[in-house]
């Protein structure tokens, strides 16, 4: 991964934003930049470098994983050590100077608790400012390697459902399918789920989260899955919709109007056109069907280092693709009380248009 | 679940911290005040009462979960629902009045972005002020109900380490074990686990952290195994270390010290003992083994909705333990690139001491 070039373009970026420095704390994102793993640890990237603080439990760590910044192995919260490295920093460029340093901070992941400590820390020449989120930008348009990651992890995904289909029946629980999917994932060389597995059948197919639980599959009705892995720490995302028996022609039309609007949805995707027209064209299509009212949430999202990341695919989203974004597509429809249908693949952005990366056939299968 | 109650008390102290109303936006927190499980909501408890909102994909939830409040389903962000309630509670009741309404937010738990979305949507007539931790404290001393799932979580917990001794074999992958141990959990009913699962066997038993990975288990050294389920919502937590192979007489020696000094800690727990107390006898008994400067981290933390929660069981912390509350008592020592051993239980304070809540033997197990 090229830590290097991410951090030098995020560097370069600053003055642009009246940034003198930039205070990363989220995990994801120092991992993004500088390829640290650990679960503690904040970034502060200048314009003349970056350097990394986490503590004594991950110093080893640091050293075998930290690219492109110095790194302080600190006895202190690493937050705290950072504060006062800038503090430091301040004193040395400062003397006589009246401007103060503009320090950005991530608003959309930093608590107020911890601004509140961390404005105490920093002497009055020091601003805090929330940072616009240069980094999630960044991190949207993924390099050839991420897309290779994710690739695998998509492949590895669709395994899954496969081993889904060997078990559902009449009568098995939710949570014995999502048993038998998460083994597989386990055995295949995943490193967790990338969210609590979705098996959610008869009535329950109804509820968008429908996390696995006690129920049995039903007789007769759809069974939602939805679900991903973490490969290589990136991640994936697919839904498929199975019906156990067979269907009424109301219920296989509803599942062929899903299909249809998520298919017109991944048509539309390809550099230029903005996320809000591709979520716009999925809800045209359920509208059309007569069923636009049972689509209650967004079309997608992006699909990375995180299961929910930029862009959101969303009415009135104006992002536009570019090449090497990920992105989920997964219109669905609920009927309270009685079933649902989601289909979800995800895509990159290519060239021309765009790639769907989860292999698995869309056609109703019936158990 | 007495989710009255739990408010009632809530509401009652909402004066002393000079507070008109709070603003509850942590999930857990929601849960354990109102029983609703979905994922999104705000709840705003004020005196005289608690208002839910949510949004439309959880309509039928809400109905059925929510209790001790009414509830609200919105069509926009649950949070500026709430945020348009308040400013409409304030003009009713604010009509020729001078003071400010004082809001609440859970400032350890909200972003800087969000708070600043909600200081925007409120009039100047409501301050947004960081609250103390009311609903944390509140949820470190655990009521029978909550302890009964406690220990049944502990129960299914303990039964994947049973599962982990049949798999832990020379030549294994960490991660086949962590998937042996996680079908079991599943199959035996658990919702998912508690935190990654931490197997980390030869050198790799010197970290702290040291996430199930591809590597394989030596020949001849630690194993430790550091896992937790979540059963009917609630967390279990607890680590073996085992030996592959004849361990020598220093880390034998050195297993011992751990087991003695956890077990002191352990016997150390009675209401009216502080958990810095229970911290430093585990730090003295490893320092009079000559293997204090070995023990990087805090002996234990709270466990229950979440699997880590108040109290902090770390040097200088001055919360006293009180009948009810649960922790995990888990020293610890790493030699870095060698290996390391931690033990680690659950137990819940009662009248005259504690009951330890892991029902797995300490003693040393080799393979």
């Amino acid at each position: 991964m090229d830590h290097r070039g991410r951090q030098r373009r995020l560097q370069t970026s600053l003055p642009t934003h009246r940034l003198d420095a930039l205070l990363v704390t989220h995990l994801p994102n120092i991992f993004y930049l500088c390829g640290f793993s650990g679960s503690a640890g904040a970034l502060v990237v200048t314009e003349a470098g970056s350097v990394f603080f986490t503590d004594g439990r991950y110093t080893d760590q640091a050293r075998t994983e930290v690219q492109g910044a110095q790194f302080v192995i600190a006895p202190k919260a690493p937050l705290t050590a950072a504060a006062e490295w800038l503090t430091a920093l301040r004193t040395k460029q400062g003397r006589g100077k009246v401007s103060h340093l503009r320090a950005g901070i991530e608003g959309e992941h930093m608590t107020v608790a911890a601004r509140t400590q961390l404005a105490h820390t920093l002497p009055s020449k020091i601003r805090l400012r929330e940072a616009p989120p240069l980094i999630e930008r960044a991190r949207m348009v993924k390099d050839a390697e991420e897309i290779q990651r994710i690739r695998a992890a998509c492949l590895l995904g669709a395994g899954l459902f496969e081993r889904a289909l060997e078990v559902i029946r009449p009568g098995v629980k939710e949570t014995e399918i999502a048993a038998e999917m998460e083994y597989r994932a386990r055995k295949a060389g995943a490193e967790a789920m990338s969210f609590p597995t979705i098996i959610a059948s008869g009535k329950r197919s109804a509820l968008p989260h429908g996390r696995a639980s006690d129920a049995g599959v039903p007789r007769r009705g759809f069974v939602v899955c939805d679900f991903g892995v973490i490969l290589t720490r990136y991640c994936s995302d697919m839904t498929r919709t199975v019906h156990v028996g067979q269907p009424s022609a109301k219920t296989r039309g509803a599942y062929e109007a899903v299909k249809e609007a998520q298919q017109a949805a991944v048509d539309a995707v390809r550099p230029g056109v903005s996320v809000g027209e591709v979520d716009q064209i999925a809800r045209k299509s359920l509208q059309n069907s007569g069923l636009g009212k049972y689509f209650t949430h967004s079309t997608g999202h992006g699909v990375g280092l995180e299961i929910h990341e930029a862009p959101r695919v969303a009415a009135g989203q104006t992002e536009v693709l570019q090449p090497g974004m990920v992105i989920t597509v997964e219109p669905g429809i609920y009927i309270a009380g009685k079933w649902g249908v989601r289909i979800e693949d995800m895509v990159v952005v290519t060239e021309r248009g765009c790639e769907v990366l989860t292999p698995t056939s869309k056609e109703l299968v019936t158990i």
